[in-house]
């Protein structure tokens, strides 16, 4: 292909630097893409220490800046989130087979460790359905919570221990990466199917029933109401029904009046408060209405000695700790991202890891099970006006105070009253619009969610997670196997080109084929790729000879392309061996610095030589005419 | 920003068309990248039909244009890999502690039924190695070849009956997908690993040792040689040695003279004669010279009935086919194409899986063991000059010959000289100078083939490739969480914008910061995109302000980005409203087809306004410019 001289722009083929540099830089851009520590490099020795303390213990960073007037509205806030954090805490220990108190235990510890290590303002720490309700039927299936109680609840503080030493690794190691690959579909679609799950298992506490399966499938559960129907009992059922009309009219209303935001925080402990004083004014229990029972006074026992490791169970705990800990990072993060992005703030991933890890290990050795950062108590938290994560240390204080001299009250709080509270909160988590919403921009996305959805109804949430994800992954690797390519032309009345299929006005040349190669040339690509650069060229073989003209030029776009291995090499060298033998001949235009540097290290810059290497694909063409031109000069 | 007037080039932001249509040609792109019915359409329903029926059985395609030359040709060539087939096949059945014969019938029967079914005019069909001693050592680890001989033999019939099931059913369903996932990094550690692990299996038959592990990892294998040392017996090591140097004298010979290509391929045979007459002449036996014994006559026994299911051995049975499926097709499926494309031929990978398959189902009825298309013989085939496969007709009848005929005078063939032939066939395997070449051109890729030959040489070939597919697997989704983003920069004097670390003497705008955004951007990316983004703004705001200017418009370059979804589009969304907060304005330029469909549906065009997108980058920047301009006349 002929050069076009002193108009010719040259493409740099030159490398990049030693390869330790380049490593260096793809390390960092995996591991750190948010370059925490770019600050430090312009600071002296001891500035960056204290720099770098302050990274990892954030608290030192907004200490010493908090005023009153901050202190105020965290105030507000801390006492809002805490009249949801004791309903709540109670009702989802209830879901998880643990007694009422450890709910509360694990509102009182956590959130106190979370405001040294969190990096979140908004984020209100505490336990959740998902887990809790996950964690019950993982640890149930092998332990009996009616048979070995005591066995039963050491197993969650063990959960929880080893969850947060993997959550601190993770974050320590800077695996945020790995949270990345649940997708919003999943947690879509997750969360749905859990909330559904979670309102069938109300039915027993609505239904009044004693006896009910451990399994969380819809046909279990629907089985195990109908074998037991002799259980049922109407007056708890009306109650129930009472209470969730009760919430649902509170959460209208906030929905007409946006300024009583606070209505749907204060109403769980409303019912709570309402419903226990119902029960012991008409002595609920002889009227088939179950109740608490006795909740001790007391804060959180020491259970650190309960955290030896038995081999037996080890099985059950690894599950419980990966699935628990990736629920439990995925829900926490996204929580405090969405939240941040709101008040224009950033929330680092890695880090919310380690305080999330933190918070759960010196947790655990106080009689507390997985916490994180839930929905719909940060979101509380953030409407309520908090400013730093001071209003977690407001909420722990008032469980406190709940824990040394209210809890005695809840013993007349009604089951029916919790399973109401844990109804509402659920129906909230079922999108429909959201889900609708990605059947309408992608499809994968939503299959995604739907295999969520189904896997957890029907089976079980691990297999619903696991679909999920697989799919997700499935999509990626499908991704890296078809790179898109496609066939450009000249859109007339500019330099620009672009896909025919796009732009089916612009302009072609009969002889030079201009493919923009997709983007990775792998070896799971690469076969796929030759497959179809060959039928491009069989194709518009086919047209040149209907206008009797001979295909001579085939240009590569390559400016999409950022990443190619020696498969991928390899296929470009049968490409041009084949056009060789057939008289075409090959150009590329903007090879990325990736690129070049390869092509050029593998020989392939040698094979097709480095003229025919053209900055964009404007000057390739010309190129082609001159070259042309010049021909018929001859 | 302000449009360009009449200046403007639309941008197309039309939907492509329906849903399914797209979805139908995303699935034609994923399982039909060749699509090879494509001459269908053009064709009469009875020539369609009979076209397809040549599409699978490509004899009847090619055996009506059978003429004299093409079979001259077939005969030389079928005759030099027949004196190739006849030691290979005993040499690797003992490699797999099978009776020597089971060798020679695997040569008989699969190459007839390939002939019909194979579109490969080049491949020679065979048992290879790596399939053998994999085989042989997964079998061997449950039934041992010296207690049960019979149901060993018969496991290996079953385990190519379901793997001939397993190939024809990726065949069938078009999976040739799965197979891709075996880069050519993998195979190449692969099969030096294996090499080095099956020279390390013949020092058994080079010592003349009767006991040995079934292991294949080279501790075991050593300790086992050191361990029974008491058996071993110069005298077999010395012979040993003289037909190894013998085998690799005719090697160099052939590299110095092409045209005694016939040299290494009937060297084997001429070991095995020589070696036979020799130790018939001195009495091997009684010098401590192992004999392949007694070795019947007859063409291949009916096994069909031995093909019982077990339910015992379906554990042992899946990991065989499994593993033994993807190494026969990915061998057979990459020695076709390589051999191909320098004839200029195509090679249709999933065809070729249902002629393997076929092959397999049929041959395991009649005693064969799985086979495949080997790297030596087909090279041999091919060198030889072979035109059709009917050279595998030529190379099946000369097997036949031998089992009618000759078959009892293979009785004194040494052991040893197996083993040497086995060796200097497995020394070609190892590349060096290919490693050697993987490593300076992408090091993934050489770490790739690293975890392969290690993996094989120190656990088990299993492991070693698990650990290399897991790691390429690894790639690909690495390549998909962190897509390649750049700073753009005007190169001078044209209209191009590109890579400024690329070209650090291109134009910059103090005002503009113009970013090519990597693909995918999917939920696994679009994390690491917000901050890589948003890092980006903060280090050319900190520039600007240098300048005393401050950062008004973010281009973001669309056109290498070829897939989005929810996720990634709701990314986009947030870094418009963070920008747009810091009255940054936003355009995209050059959205691809698959793009501007979901940002349509996702009402993120509506977000940003649909004046916003541009056809260039170059565009983009006058607009940016104009609006200035606006400005300061206002």
């Amino acid at each position: 292909m002929g050069t076009l001289g002193e108009h010719r722009n040259e493409v740099n083929l030159e490398k990049r630097g030693s390869f330790f540099r380049s490593f260096r830089s793809d390390l960092k851009e995996t591991f750190l893409p948010d370059d925490p520590f770019r600050h430090l490099e312009h600071q002296s020795g001891c500035a960056a220490a204290g720099s770098l303390v302050k990274y990892f213990v954030p608290v030192l960073e907004w200490a010493p800046k908090y005023t009153l007037a901050k202190l105020q509205a965290d105030l507000l806030a801390g006492i809002t989130i805490a009249s949801l954090a004791v309903p709540q805490g109670i009702s989802y220990a209830r879901l998880a087979n643990l007694h009422p108190i450890v709910g509360l235990y694990s509102s009182f510890v956590p959130p106190l460790i979370y405001v040294v290590f969190g990096s979140s303002t908004n984020l209100a720490v505490g336990n959740t359905a998902a887990v809790s309700l996950f964690l019950g039927s993982v640890i149930g299936s092998e332990i009996s919570p009616l048979e070995s109680p005591e066995l039963y609840k050491h197993m969650f503080f063990k959960a929880a221990f080893f969850t947060g030493i993997f959550e601190a690794t993770l974050g320590i190691f800077r695996l945020g990466i790995l949270v990345e690959f649940f997708s919003r579909s999943t947690i879509t679609g997750f969360m749905g199917g859990t909330a559904i799950v979670v309102i069938m298992q109300q039915l027993k506490g609505v239904l009044g029933m004693r006896h009910f399966t451990t399994k969380t499938d819809v046909v279990s559960v629907l089985g195990s109401i109908i074998s037991h129907r002799e259980e049922w009992r109407w007056e708890s059922a009306v109650f129930g029904t009472c209470l969730v009309i009760l919430l649902l009219l509170c959460r209208h209303m906030r929905a007409k009046l946006p300024r009583l935001f606070w209505l749907p925080a204060i109403a769980p402990l409303l019912v709570v408060v309402l419903g226990g004083l119902f029960a012991y004014l008409i002595h609920a229990e002889d009227h088939g209405i179950l109740i608490v029972g006795t909740v001790s006074k007391g804060l959180n026992p020491i259970s650190i000695s309960h955290l030896k490791f038995e081999s037996k169970y080890h099985g059950v705990l690894l599950k419980a700790v990966l699935i628990s800990g990736f629920l439990a990072l995925s829900e926490g993060i996204a929580v405090g991202r969405s939240l941040a992005t709101m008040k224009n703030e950033q929330v680092d991933g890695n880090k919310e890891m380690i305080a999330f890890g933190m918070m759960n290990i010196i947790g655990s050795c106080f009689s507390c099970y997985l916490t994180t950062g839930p929905f719909s108590r940060s979101a509380v938290n953030f409407h309520a006006g908090c400013k730093t994560a001071m209003s977690n240390v407001v909420m722990s204080m008032c469980i406190m105070v709940v824990l040394l001299f209210l809890a005695p009250l809840f013993k007349y709080t009604p089951l029916v009253a919790l399973s109401a509270i844990i109804i509402v909160a659920m129906i909230g988590l079922i999108k429909f619009e959201e889900a609708h919403r990605l059947l309408k921009v992608d499809k994968f996305d939503f299959a995604i969610c739907v295999a969520a959805f189904f896997g957890v109804i029907f089976f079980s949430m691990t297999v619903g997670l696991l679909a999920s994800v697989g799919l997700s992954i499935l999509r990626a690797l499908l991704y890296v196997a078809r790179p898109t390519t496609c066939k450009l032309g000249n859109i007339k009345g500019t330099e620009a080109y672009c896909d025919v299929e796009q732009y089916p006005d612009s302009v072609l040349f009969p002889n030079i084929l201009i493919l923009k190669l997709g983007s990775p040339i792998y070896y799971a690509s690469a076969g796929y790729l030759r497959e179809r650069i060959l039928r491009w060229i069989e194709e518009e073989d086919a047209i040149a000879r209907k206008g009797e003209v001979n295909l001579q030029y085939l240009i590569l776009d390559m400016s999409g392309v950022t990443s190619i291995d020696n498969t991928g090499i390899s296929m470009l060298a049968e490409i041009h061996r084949y056009v060789d033998r057939r008289a075409i001949k090959i150009a590329l235009t903007n090879p990325r610095i990736e690129i070049t540097e390869k092509l050029k290290s593998s020989k392939y810059l040698d094979l097709i030589g480095e003229q025919a290497v053209f900055l964009s694909v404007k000057e390739a063409v010309e190129a082609c005419h001159f070259t042309e031109y010049k021909n018929e000069l001859v």
